[in-house]
């Protein structure tokens, strides 16, 4: 019934483990996490979502117990991720776009089913916990996570504590604006920098780039199929790659926005690792190197003199592992 | 020999104080402050800095002596705030371009020759714990305070602390980036907050501004005496305050970059305060109102629910009230 992880020797030991929930639109993905962070099993199953909480949670419950029965012992917490607003103390799902929720106590739902601890966050700010104690972050108080996906988010780490503010919604990091004259995103504010360089981004920029100029576009719009709504940041990857010109001034200017905004985040928060993760840095991984120089370049030297910038190390796993390391907190 | 602060009844109280030293480039000023935050006296003096560190801390040692002797007992703790780069841990000035120092172990030698607790800090980090504990910050766990005056600079508090960073240096926020292809700051990175709405930006923006358009500069050419170098921020706000078309356009550029950065750090740390003050600030008041309606209406709606956009209260104090608040912290 679940996927075995690639860690026979952990996944035999029994020891204590925790379960990491990543709950999306259209998947759950449920993991046992060993108390070193390495992922011991896995499953996934579709969300059903138009049949309402409820189901979403009695979904979430069915596959912990799957868990456990494999496991032969229960988790000693449950911890979630969700992509919306969590209610800090209470663990309820303020708001959830994917999931059309208002309003839902989750963490005291799912901790009333299962008898369990549970705790229930935001995804991207799970998805830095996980980096800050089992990937790239290791070791390390302070520290900024950037995840480059379909949108932008992080969490960040400061003086050993994962920042939350006011509302804990700290570590909106992709809505920095990185150029007042820039374009509206879709949060409504001008010029931030997920406006100029996250894969919805990327995409609707070639797709304006390729109809200006059908001559330059002809590569990348032949890869798309010859669909301009088909031109993907994946495939503006894949263009720049294979040395296509127009694909390499599009990647020259998504670097070039995040490494503007990696100088303001370097210099407001002074991290020691700068972390860089998601869809477009798994895609476009020199994206690391040419950020890493332009902050060297760009920021502060007091801000930059002990700083490294990295490349994340979970990857797909970081959400799992994360609400799992997340529930382990006191 | 003092000049007694205008509260006579805490000046006669007698009470326990610390001492708050703001160390300028060109003057010194060092404060008995109550425990309760409150200026009970103050001294200034020049800064011998053509003499060297020794004789800048012995100004110092003989400021606060004469306040022990005013005061009739010693304070528990001196704090200093130092325009510059300090190491966290020792105290020791790394680097202080306004007074040409390099590695000067400011915190070990002034507690030495005082015999007394001594913290030495960022000027604007310390005016930022003054704006916490005893101005517009008071009894707020999550806040900004972003100074804006010749320079930018400022502080921020989160779950309760202020934050350092790995290197003591967070708090830059002068240097985020609000305009990827604007002008070449002063550090070097091209379209810092700073570089748009500092004291120093607004003076160049004008003096360009007037070059380029003498019919509408001629107002601001004449408050300043017809010398394009002296055209000022200070001017650019009397010109504005007058009605002036020109000055007022500058004005309008100035909010708009000031609500792009504020925008950004509002959406990164989530603060329930956002506190402006500075030179410029004050100059330009109605600055709070104006991106208090650009913050929210341009950051994330969960950012700012709670979140209010106030002026600071210190003025000119903050610098002394805040290095000693700041000095009595464990």
């Amino acid at each position: 019934m679940t996927e075995k992880a690639d860690n026979p020797q952990n996944a035999a030991a029994g020891g204590p483990w925790a379960a990491g929930v990543d709950l999306g639109g259209t998947k759950i993905e449920v993991a046992r996490v060993g108390d070193d962070g390495r992922l011991l099993a896995r499953l996934r199953r579709p969300t059903p979502v138009k049949d309402g909480p409820a189901a979403v949670e009695a979904a979430i419950v069915a596959a912990v117990h799957d868990l456990i029965v494999d496991a032969g012992s229960p988790p000693v917490a449950v911890g979630v991720g969700v992509a919306g607003q969590v209610t800090a103390a209470s663990g309820a799902v303020r708001f959830a776009p994917n999931l059309a929720w208002h309003d839902v106590p989750l963490q005291a739902d799912l901790s009333q089913a299962l008898g369990l601890p549970v705790v229930v966050a935001n995804d991207v700010r799970v998805a830095a916990w996980g980096e800050w104690l089992h990937g790239a972050g290791q070791g390390c108080a302070d520290l900024i996570c950037l995840f480059v996906g379909t949108g932008i988010g992080g969490g960040v780490v400061s003086g050993g504590r994962m920042l939350t503010g006011d509302n804990n919604s700290a570590g909106e990091l992709g809505h920095t604006t990185v150029d007042l004259h820039g374009p509206v995103c879709h949060c409504g504010n001008r010029g931030c920098l997920e406006a100029l360089a996250a894969g919805w981004a990327i995409a609707v920029r070639a797709q304006h780039a390729v109809a200006d100029d059908p001559a330059g576009g002809a590569y990348l719009l032949q890869l798309a199929d010859g669909q301009p709504t088909e031109i993907t940041a994946a495939r503006v990857a894949s263009a720049a790659h294979a040395g296509d010109p127009l694909a390499n001034k599009l990647l020259d200017e998504v670097a070039a926005a995040l490494s503007a905004g990696c100088v303001s985040l370097v210099n407001a928060f002074n991290p020691r690792r700068l972390i860089l993760g998601g869809g477009v840095i798994e895609g476009l991984p020199e994206l690391v190197d040419r950020v890493a120089r332009g902050v060297h370049a760009c920021a502060l030297a007091a801000a930059t003199a002990n700083l490294s910038v990295v490349a994340a190390q979970l990857h797909n796993d970081a959400g799992v592992i994360g609400a799992a390391a997340r529930a382990r907190q006191p």
